[in-house]
């Protein structure tokens, strides 16, 4: 089975290249950007301005291939690759969720961006604490280490074009 | 630019088909699946069982088109498609938090099911509060509706197949 899929916009951001970004929006919180919607569907936007997070999907258009154990950012010790954000995988699919500061035409001022600047916008949706916020019992490898993504950066392990 | 998907397994539910199936995992607390990974991907899924809930990125293979203003299950009113969770979609990917239950060989066991039986599965990714549980300000057009997901079923306005 093959699903196509294509781009429905643009993000904008800071980042120019995969060295040296946030790792996750945590590591992000003042970071802007925006992002450029395809004229067709802007339609589609009503009603978003009244979210103040909304949850972006968007294509790693960087990562080429993919391993199934990974050394992660935050982690010495490698990892299944499905316990991990790593963006090469085998669907390059990235989600954040981000503060959507405005939204004007095909245009969305969005804040909290640790995303490559150019990456093409697969989907959004409005996050809903009801649906989206969840009470863990348990974080695995991450429980101690995801506070370093307040501070953590990427390096080149996972560039590979 | 086209993107090209291929799951990497599939989703296992008792909604057999897309009428009458709770709309969100908050309206499916108790209900059990499975999860059936392609074998080539089978170790990539280590250190998965650390974590308690994981996120399902999914393509909702019964829907086809999409319109941009939608009337959703929770509210009467034609909002635009991106300030919904709407199935029909440009990009029609899916995003479900899952409790995991249990983890052997390419299968999981989970639990809070809100996914059509037979669903291609696209990604998994851990579900880490510090970076997916945000403090949000609004919410929109469901700040009152999103309640209604626990109770509400689905009914045929987004079934095209």
């Amino acid at each position: 089975m093959n699903i196509q899929l294509s781009p429905i916009g643009t993000i904008q951001s800071p980042f120019k290249k995969p060295e040296g970004m946030p790792i996750q929006p945590t590591g992000a919180k003042d970071i802007r950007g925006q992002v450029i919607i395809e004229r067709a569907f802007v339609e589609g936007l009503s009603d978003l301005d009244g979210f103040s997070h909304i949850i972006l999907l968007y294509f790693f258009h960087h990562s080429k291939g993919y391993d199934l154990r990974v050394k992660p950012f935050m982690d010495n010790e490698r990892r299944g690759l499905f316990s991990t954000r790593a963006p090469r995988r085998p669907n390059s699919i990235g989600l954040s969720i981000v503060r959507l500061l405005g939204l004007e035409g095909n245009v969305l001022q969005i804040q909290g961006v640790d995303i490559l600047d150019g990456t093409p916008l697969l989907d959004i949706k409005p996050y809903v604490p009801k649906f989206d916020s969840v009470k863990t019992l348990s974080t695995g490898w991450l429980e101690k280490n995801a506070v370093k993504s307040e501070t953590m950066r990427s390096d080149k392990r996972f560039q590979t074009s």
